[in-house]
């Protein structure tokens, strides 16, 4: 690593900077692991409706459209990782950078088969991406109000 | 897999919904408004930081970026009228067709102006439909499990 | 520039139409069901070539490419939908709703099915949208000047 | 050119196979210049609203906008080109390959400019591409029935 | 910023370039047929696999992956084609425009076949065109420095 | 197809690669850091551009193509980050994760800025990305040939 580039992320680790960060890199301060979530879930499902059917037309289209779901949940994850996590979060969080990797390396997975329990796992990834999300403000910071109870 | 999502996927086959809907035209089952509210804040509070900023950078941005927002916002409420919603809903909620239309075309709203207001309206549409979303069904029919408590 | 285009640029000055539409919500004024029909075209044909061919790799890649145009004719649809037609349009057309609400619908039919006529529905309720449009401006008012006779 | 290319090009004149060709590639057969042009009159409308307008978003939005649909227009037609016309239509159109040349670099232009005339030129040189359109088939061969009349 | 940077941008003002091109139509002045190539060599490497392998599943996500990376190469030519090349290449290229002519078909045919000797065939026409590039200044001309040694 | 390409086929039967790795998720076995590069360097060269220009029409697409470019640079980053690299690349890379994290990061700061200062960082960054993808086999392994010398 350059110097001058060690200077800057050491000052990134002293004075972190006040402002928000975003889903869309303005940053507009909106983030949420459901984006992912919802993806991730229609995946699963796929691969369940998937198994059930013996409809050839029906099967292929579920690869389809599970190949698009999946690069949906890995831009999502990716858009958390880079935009709404900080270098300061790895202070509690010292596993953030490979839990995000083992991530959208699931989401790989997920493309790749059509068994619903790489689905799962891709679901149980995420979950714990939840958690670090929640434990740095959740819903309360980077949402605008959310769903009405 | 989890015990919950195992006997789900039990009972998906021992009764097996008689309608099924997608957000992605398989149908894979999985919807949720979530998707449409949060582009929708993120052009909310993209106005909201315009109005605060005199950065000529930064507001430009805060347009190109908005109108991307608020066609994603389009097309998610856009799967949520084609796909989750069918015929025999409307007995239930006869202004259903009226209520999507007028969100989609405050999408365009939004797109236009730089007022959060027109945002927060969207964010008003959006909870219309959060509610006719519930009532037929919500987290428990249209997603796999959502996020864990 | 061409003499006509001249003129109506001058009209457009002079008498400024009341409601402005568009089929890229600045609104820019352009609009036309052909969008849609021609994509609808091409899964109507895609079906019918599927249906002629053993060929394996052949039939394979009419899914995937039908499954993208039927999106795109659905995203044409939802764009008259939410930008031309307008309230006041309701009196004349007090179906014009449900006529989208169809059209939209049967894109999602198109994707599911290999069955020709399922796209010939999906024309046919595009040329129930394409006579709206024609009673409310059509060419004249909604394109510059369309295609030389 | 190698020899072995240069074979087969000739092989392409010789005996030009009797297959359709499509504006998705399956080929599905299906191409209109139709698409483009609305594209392109969207660029024309944009620059003659942003010249009558003070609106400074008004004004940014029709940039952001004339950009992504001068991109369409430059993609249709760029699917015409080699998709739809082939070797054997260089005899009756000597200047084919020079005319979508022109058409492709004018979406550039009309990217870059906020003058009409630019976008007039877009539309001149695809009513060029139109009538080699027509005088290979047009409509009857192309589409599946068009617009009713 | 670099010594090297800081000169080439002195020089820039010293000196501009009497022809600016550019692969995003700024244009910014960045073009190289890499881009191409390697959306091709994943087209060639996909049917490769595809031929040697035996698993229905993974076959037809190389037909779906293909045909989405096909489409890639097909854009990098297009744009090399409208916005790199110019009139005056003409002179030195008499042949250039059927040579992405060429080019731009065979993204069709690889898309259409599984056979990786047509993905062969689409990298030779993109070693002519990168020949071109190479003439008319190539990484010096159109690059801010590559990759480095 | 060429002796080398023939070769390199056989090879891969004889001796298929341990790990395999795909920037498009098959996987296909084809990465390069030179797609990210491009992106940045065309990020580079606009903000150059942008400072040396004063017609506001040119300035305000600038920002708009930067965002869209940067945006890719992350993609391709974030496709790197997740397919071709592996855990067992740990132990010879242990920045492995925080190179790319921070190269993600900065993507989102090229968005952000016109100062060509931070294209530059992006492209230090990537320099760091391209030596580990040199030192794990590089243009050798992950290309088919590259381009010709």
């Amino acid at each position: 690593m350059k110097i001058s580039t060690r200077l800057l992320a050491l000052l990134d680790r002293v004075a972190p900077p006040t402002t928000v960060h975003a889903h869309c890199d303005i940053p507009c301060g909106v983030y949420d692991p459901e984006q992912a979530r919802i993806e991730a879930e229609s995946c699963f499902k796929i691969a369940q409706k998937y198994a059930d059917s013996d409809d050839e037309t029906f099967r292929q289209r579920c690869l389809i459209v599970k190949e698009e779901r999946a690069e949906l949940a890995k831009h999502h994850i990716s858009v958390l990782f880079s935009d709404r996590f900080k270098p300061e979060h790895l202070d509690e969080f010292p596993n953030l950078q490979d839990t995000f990797w083992r991530a959208l390396k699931q989401c790989s997975e997920v493309k790749r088969s059509m068994d619903p329990s790489e689905g799962q796992k891709l679901l149980d990834l995420i979950d714990e991406i939840d958690d670090m999300w929640k434990k740095t403000g959740g819903l309360e910071e980077t949402r605008v109000n959310g769903r009405p109870g």
